[in-house]
């Protein structure tokens, strides 16, 4: 069985990090499978396929969000890695800091097929 | 539907750090459902039900291991949220830290169903 293994997951999250603080959300996107889901925040609807998820994305960076991360990404025996990180936002005019964990499944390729943000109301602070 | 707020699965997540650090297997335990699973790390078999959770905790706190906070914890709008930590443990005589990311997923009455333990070999640093 071919399996990601947890270094080449990391290097995802990270390049996800940089793709989006980079603007790009093509470059974001690639980094996911075709038929993947994005659950952001957890409990909330999921965005579906890869031209939900480029629209997602394209919507995500023109807020001028950035991401900070605060702990090295995460790894697992599995198919699963996480990062830990600040988004940095304005909302409705005020600079807001969202904590947030993202957890990202891999597919047997190395493509994200399905991302997870856990944050929740009260995970948004004034900057 | 009654379901559980992200500032009480905050709470139990902040307890489940304090009783482990305490080294009390049975306060830990308290914070989980009867029928609940422990994926720790993701990849290994769970550990399924109270008796074997018992066993699980009994043993890791018998290490002497400790559970540092690196960030708050994170909700979500579901049913799950989010801690991230570094473990501090002696392993086979040598101090390590071990760089953990949890996800806990809670029942309507506020206890724990599921717990995921995401960390890869790769994620065990000399201390």
């Amino acid at each position: 069985m071919t399996m990601v293994d947890s270094a080449t997951m990391k290097a995802a999250l990270r390049e996800y990090v940089e793709a989006f603080n980079a603007g790009d959300a093509a470059r974001v996107c690639a980094l996911y499978a075709d038929h993947a889901t994005v659950e952001d925040p957890v409990g909330a609807p999921r965005v579906e396929g890869r031209a939900a998820i480029e629209a997602f994305y394209a919507g995500a960076i023109k807020t001028g969000a950035r991401l900070a991360l605060v702990a090295p990404p995460r790894g697992s025996h599995g198919r699963s890695a996480s990062i830990t990180f600040q988004v940095q936002v304005t909302m409705n005019g005020h600079a807001v800091k969202i904590d947030v964990t993202d957890v990202m499944t891999f597919d047997d390729s190395g493509k994200i097929e399905r991302m997870q943000a856990f944050w929740a109301p009260d995970d948004v602070h004034p900057a």
